[in-house]
């Protein structure tokens, strides 16, 4: 079969001309992404060099380099004297289904092209032309590298650097950042010792560690639904029992936890993971009583709750938290610093119940040793200096008025918001099926989050999630519209 | 019953007076260590502030900020109107065996008072006034700050910094490190392109990942004896059966490797995890007969091989990577900069074969999302520079002397290596049984790395792992003569 060429990446705007170095990773975005997500087929052949950079308007040294970075990356394969070739992938979105004993039966044709590896792989394209809508985090250019700079500089001048550098560290992370989120916590009614905190590499690092510490392969565990969905991922890939709860305006449903505790009596779910404040993707908060109520259940049937508060730093300080309620005495809390200062430090923690610590320092230091104390010295001092809470309330402005523009636009369009639009995240009904919507506007460079993705079980649905930094430029809703009708 | 009091954390040297903070953090450690090893029992009592002062001549306010840092630390506990006592410690070393699903059914007082997290911890601990004999890495001052600095200056300058920090990065780690880290294990002839190679957080991490990632619990997996103890207790910890294969000179045995194969017929080893150059605790390196030897068995009973070279950058690059002979088809090849560059910085990487990379990702990915592009394009910077070979140069011949002057003392001292010696590791037999000696001289502020922890199953030996750059002073060696007579 003669392989089919591949005439356009990406129909998107032209190039944009800042140096050779963005040209070349636009150009090498252009393609990475479509091949990511299996919009251009194993065996596709890419334009030759010359084709490809009278195309694009660039030098052919550009197109070279773009390449060499898409075979860096695994994504094309050179083959002599017939040009490039889009990779036999073992794909991505396909892989994280294929588990080691269990992989060989599920043919690999029959992975949606579009799953939560897909989304969360989307975290990692660099800057292109067109705002992601379904982005999990604030865009880079809302982020604030002055103070990064600053705050490295300073932690890391002269001999200083020594003590973050050439030792171990310590378990548990740098004791000046923990000393630094326990002044944080309290803030938030959470009162926890510094020896009570573990630092982890991103909020992410921490569910891992505590579900690898506390659960085994086939227990079970209670998980808001919608939910996040690289957090069904992780705990499927785990060998645990997903049992969803959904999750409404006040809160879970509660009547549904129950039912799932009594069904499961011989093997009762351990854990109740949830995110209480701006949920993801609902925006919705915990009530007071809600949160009273959950931790009756939990005292009662005895399970621990993790509390992830990943967007900690984009919500009002008032609204009630379990740790706070609960003064972490079967609550693990978690949260981190990728979503406000920087996503690639991967600075996280979690504050756990006292005669959990050891344990899970113990995890911790068998799966890494330690975390690095420069980047959290750094969110430290960022912390210490209250930099980092003037940084959250301009943010938190500019969010509020980013939102009123979208959920404008997006009910202009005929979108409906199923819950009421607060924080980050909007969760919308389009009126269409948002897998195919997703897949279709992929082509055209947007990258969505669809509904189904959401749940732990796959499902079709007109929900998606929408991120309000990126969805207040009219020419998405019309690109949305267009895909809609088309 | 009257808790009895600590008239000496460890009765070793005076504090070294360099500044106010150094003293704090050498008298914290002064009772950190004896705790964390369970030499102080739970619920002893710490000495009064006035009388801590008096008796190490620094100020009150110096033993207030020790204090304080042991209580954040969770060692101590204070209580009302009575002064500090020592937690009732749901030890470190006793954890790593409660898991929590078997932790219940063995009570505390059962766990030997010395075991590998005691060992791990002993990593840890802030440079002291003693030498570590047991330390598994170089001492910090034979580490090369300015190196470190600069590199770090150098990448991080500007606008540069946002590339590493404002955006998530790449899911296999920084593009710039995967492409020096290729062009390094060339020179080694193990060839990767960058799209084979994932950054981890150190070595450790890496070999965290790959276990995840192909293996379940209750999966066999051959390891070499004597080995690492982290590593045995993290396979413990994963729910594996780890099978030792007894490690000789050139290389494992062949035909007790082939004994556990046949043994395990329903539930065959799925890996193989091995020190091939400069073998922890042993010293020794596989040679190019056993290397072949071991591929051909692989290949027959489709296990993979795990090759750990954490100590590369000490060892000669001429000897054999089994990732060299066999091409990176069923070898995972790890490796890291913990030992060479910067410890707290947690860089390491793997190599594997193409076709498990995107499984390999994706357990990153569900992990931790990705790994620091800070620290990892200093580390590249590094590389390219050539100033890390120069480095790693001065340090072994640095090394060779101080291996020189340490092998020369302990067989004045009566004690004989096993294998001969070589890089940074002496296997010794001490003529004492080595678990009781490290808890005798534990209490003069040594860490010893006892011989029982380097085997799958505790057992009684004369044998310890003595690191050369630590053992090389005549003090120690007089101390260790001592505790065997005594």
């Amino acid at each position: 079969m003669q392989p089919k060429s591949i005439s356009r990446p990406t129909p998107s705007a032209a190039l944009i001309r800042k140096s050779d170095a963005s040209l070349t990773e636009q150009l090498a975005a252009r393609f990475a992404e479509p091949i990511r997500q299996r919009l251009l087929s194993a065996g596709a052949r890419l334009p030759s060099v010359r084709e490809c950079a009278r195309k694009h308007g660039v030098s052919a040294s550009t197109v070279v380099a773009a390449y060499d970075q898409l075979l860096a990356q695994g994504l094309i394969e050179a083959r002599k004297q017939r040009g490039f070739f889009v990779r036999d992938a073992r794909s991505a979105g396909a892989s994280i289904s294929k588990l080691p004993h269990q992989g060989s039966a599920v043919p690999t044709q029959l992975q949606p092209p579009l799953s939560a590896m897909a989304l969360v792989r989307g975290m990692f394209q660099p800057p292109g032309s067109l705002p992601m809508p379904g982005l999990g985090s604030l865009p880079a250019d809302w982020l604030d590298l002055p103070l990064l700079s600053q705050a490295l500089k300073r932690v890391s001048a002269g001999a200083q650097l020594g003590a973050l550098s050439l030792q171990y560290g310590e378990p548990a992370g740098d004791l000046r950042l923990r000393m630094a989120l326990a002044a944080q916590l309290e803030g938030l009614g959470v009162m926890a010792q510094p020896a009570q905190i573990i630092t982890t590499l991103g909020a992410l690092h921490a569910l891992d560690l505590v579900t690898r510490c506390l659960l085994r392969a086939g227990d079970c565990v209670l998980v808001d639904e919608p939910g996040w969905p690289i957090e069904f991922a992780r705990l499927s890939a785990m060998g645990l029992r997903v049992l969803p709860v959904p999750r409404g305006e006040a809160g879970p449903d509660l009547a549904m936890m129950q039912r799932h505790i009594t069904a499961n009596a011989a093997n009762p779910p351990r854990l109740y993971i949830t995110v209480s404040v701006m949920h993801n993707p609902t925006g919705a908060s915990l009530s007071l009583a809600a949160a009273h109520r959950v931790l009756e259940l939990a005292k009662q049937h005895k399970f621990l709750i993790v509390e992830d508060d990943t967007y900690a730093h984009l919500a009002p300080a008032h609204l009630p938290r379990l740790a706070a309620l609960d003064a972490l005495e079967r609550t693990i809390y978690i949260s981190g610093f990728s979503k406000i200062l920087a996503p690639n430090w991967r600075v996280g923690f979690m504050a756990a119940p006292p005669d959990l610590i050891d344990r899970l320092v113990d995890t911790k230091l068998l799966s890494n040793l330690t975390t690095p104390s420069l980047t959290e010295q750094a969110v430290a001092h960022c912390l210490e200096s209250g930099l980092l809470r003037r940084h959250a309330e301009r943010i938190t402005l500019r969010l509020d008025a980013a939102r009123a523009r979208a959920v404008k636009l997006a009910q202009a369009h005929g979108c409906a918001f199923v819950a009421p639009p607060r924080g980050l995240f909007g969760w919308v009904d389009v009126g269409a099926d948002t897998e195919r919507l997703a897949r279709a506007m992929s082509e055209e460079g947007w990258l969505l989050a669809p509904g189904a993705l959401f749940y732990a079980a796959r499902r079709a649905t007109q929900l998606m999630r929408i991120n309000f930094a990126t969805t207040q430029e009219a020419r998405f809703w019309r690109a949305l519209s267009l895909a809609r009708s088309g």
